[in-house]
């Protein structure tokens, strides 16, 4: 068959969120609301008016009687909103996906005590394997249903869909994309090796398996190789923000206030940002404990300089992630007590999402910080060079999938290491224009060389027989 | 220089606990008591009359009165103990050996708040490097002082002596022992690479460097790969009990009597049995978990089995081995109340580190469950078969490091998995006799494959030069 990446198959894209959820108007119909999420933010504007399929899980209970009527048009394309019941999708997201698979490919189990598998893991574990048929199947149905179709199947929550969509379709073209990072042999040891390998079985259904980076790529194929499994093609297609469009909202009214608000409220002081969901991976309390540090180090920066927070609450039925949540406001409380003083509060934690306010936050920071224990990519950290005015740099863990490319132009830090990363906040702080300039430069023209476009045509053109 | 493993050259043995600790007896003497612990158990009786010398840390108030008068004579040992400051001791121990190297080299971190690499933790770095010092010094005075002498340290509280005895005598022959499992490199990034590195080096620095089984060697040959670090020479040497030692015990009267106890105790019911030291490493929660499991999926064993658990407290003076005893303490209170009736206690947990009592507790087991979350060897997996007299049967967690050598004959789990753990038990429960005699008698032949006296030779022999 002959390679037909300038044709543009029609895409069917599968992931557990839609790019719109349903509520109901005060006119009592249903009206679409575009859901938040890194995933939805970067691939729906891309297929708005593409006619390509978007299979997602119906989230709200109008998405559960529109999802019967079957697939429906949306901003010009098709979506088909699947109504798992309910139980099946709390053991699935909550107990597999987000307990279980997100902990063991970002290495956080607190292994004296998780994970645990018993019987109760394994009905959760029978609920994510028939989720994910459910969503095979219906990838299936829509590939049929427009002949010479791409499967684009997205993320974690859907790692077990390949073997299924290969039983029932043994030539579609079906792409896997993790956005996740992926662990090594030892690591994905933890996982029962039943289930380590159904995964990798699945993985290696599919036409070809894509990661944000070649870490990711090559622990995934070490992992085939240590559970023998046949792996799949494999792609690096590193995710990059859509420059044009962040400028766009930059210069929108309700930016250019928060701004002016966030000016205000920094006093002229230099500013340490931070932009993320309260998450454990994304290692938010050493951060708080890495500037504590430095103020103490350094009496120069009492009163001069604010760690201005802007994050969001995620995940918040899950026990682990309310108390995280309250380790980090205790944790800003302790160091403002102790260390703020006339008016000034060295942290500034802000908890809502809000989406304009953080791009407008981005664009004042003097020192980005990104320092998560471990990250699939990271887009925040190319979002602030592009849109940043004030030649800001860069603090960022090793960690981070997206070091592999902001790498040589930021401060890499151990994320473990407060002592370490409170030495580069400082250092960054001190770093003279030019080397500012230059880096800042440096950061934006890496940030910018990829568009979400680039990221969406590497996976097409990866499904397409012959073309690895 | 020719080889002179047959000459069996002085031995200078560096550990941080040594032999035996003083105590003043009711005349007002320093008598001296010998010390519990797996390494001293092991070694000492080896040394015991030849003249060896063992550097140890003073650990009573005695010990340092006795430690300022210069080296001792100890049951035909030359013993030498170092009085530390205290302060030094305990950030070296507590801080650096038990809560981070212990925890680096187990896997056991809860990444999401530890470790946290701070400036207390870096003081706590410069006391362990200044303790290893100190232990470098004295080792190579008294290798001096006995021309030819080997010198063998052992374990991760010393990690950092290499350097400094290569320092201070670049042809001394010098052995490290690494007792604990040893990282991948993607596990030992959680470390500060100064800190790597320098940990690396000083093992490089040595003639050689043994571990129990070959994942630890070649994880650690990987690590000096990956941080650009030359390896000394390797090797893997297994310790193993000494079995006329224990069936001497056994053969005790204190032990018969705790065979007659225990056995009124089961009430000849068949036993499930651990034997550990109350550390998070061990996995005793998810032991109680499966046994609970199989309980519930076994009607047929209410009243009819019992777990016996021989755990001792350890390390009280950190803050997470308290709570992972109280939690320990409430995973058996729950059990029991929910399962137990009419004096049948599923569970009996004693607490109390009683030697001959655990072994009148190994000759008695049907299944012996060892199912470390890591486990650099774990020595009762060997000591049961080679005392057990029911024909008893092993669960094995292949995460410890003598599944290499006893796990085509054992039940081996994944000790994540409680349900894969709870069905081990149950089958090495239901197997008939004369498959667990077969099992039994190959566990045994194992493990009496080796004695400590082969362990040690392995050691004295790779420090000569030349033979690798």
């Amino acid at each position: 068959m002959p390679a037909r990446v300038e044709q543009e198959a029609p895409l069917v894209v599968v992931a557990n969120r839609p790019p719109a959820t349903y509520r109901r108007g005060p006119d009592g119909r249903p009206s679409p609301v575009r859901g938040g999420g890194g995933l939805v933010s970067s691939l729906a504007p891309l297929l708005d008016g593409t006619g390509a399929t978007w299979i997602g899980a119906a989230m709200t209970e109008v998405d559960r009687e529109l999802a019967a009527l079957g697939p429906r048009s949306y901003r010009g394309m098709q979506l088909e909103l699947l109504a798992i019941d309910p139980e099946v999708y709390e053991l699935a997201y909550d107990t597999i996906s987000n307990a279980t698979l997100w902990f063991a490919l970002h290495g956080l189990f607190d292994r004296t005590r998780e994970p645990t598998f018993n019987r109760s893991w394994r009905r959760a574990w029978d609920a994510y394997r028939a989720l994910n048929a459910r969503f095979a199947e219906a990838a299936v149905q829509a590939a049929e249903a427009t002949p010479g179709s791409t499967v684009l199947v997205q993320d974690y929550h859907l790692f077990l869909t390949g073997t299924e969509l290969r039983r029932r379709a043994p030539r579609l073209p079906a792409v896997h994309f993790t956005h996740t990072p992926f662990p090594t042999p030892e690591e994905l040891a933890v996982l029962p090796d039943d289930v380590a390998v159904e995964i990798l079985r699945s993985l290696g259904a599919f036409s070809s398996c894509g990661f944000h980076t070649e870490r990711w790529r090559s622990n995934f194929a070490a992992c085939c190789d240590t559970y023998d499994v046949s792996p799949p093609e494999t792609f690096v297609a590193p995710l990059a923000p859509d420059a044009e469009e962040l400028e766009h909202v930059l210069a929108s009214e309700r930016c250019q206030h928060h701004r002016a608000v966030l000016a205000e409220r920094t006093g002229g002081r230099r500013t340490v940002l931070r932009v993320d969901r309260i998450e454990p991976s994304k290692n938010i309390l050493r951060g708080f404990l890495a500037f504590e540090e430095l103020l103490r180090s350094r009496p120069d920066l009492s009163g001069e300089v604010v760690f201005l927070a802007m994050t969001y609450p995620s995940r918040q039925s899950l026990p682990g992630y309310r108390a995280y949540r309250a380790e980090v406001e205790r944790c800003v409380e302790r160091v403002n007590a102790s260390l703020g003083h006339d008016g000034w509060q060295p942290i500034q934690l802000e908890v809502a999402d809000d989406f304009p306010r953080s791009l407008a936050a981005l664009s004042l920071y003097d020192v980005l910080v990104v320092n998560p224990i471990r990250d699939g990519l990271n887009l925040v950290a190319k979002e602030g060079p592009l849109v940043n005015a004030r030649n800001g740099t860069l603090v960022l863990s090793r960690e981070a999938g997206v070091s592999a490319e902001l790498g040589s132009d930021a401060f890499l830090v151990n994320p473990f290491d407060v002592s370490e990363t409170a030495a580069a906040i400082g250092s960054a702080l001190d770093l003279d224009a030019v080397e500012r300039a230059r880096r800042a430069k440096a950061l934006a023209a890496v940030s910018r060389r990829r568009t979400p476009r680039d990221w969406l045509d590497d996976q097409r053109r990866s499904g397409q027989p012959g073309v690895p």
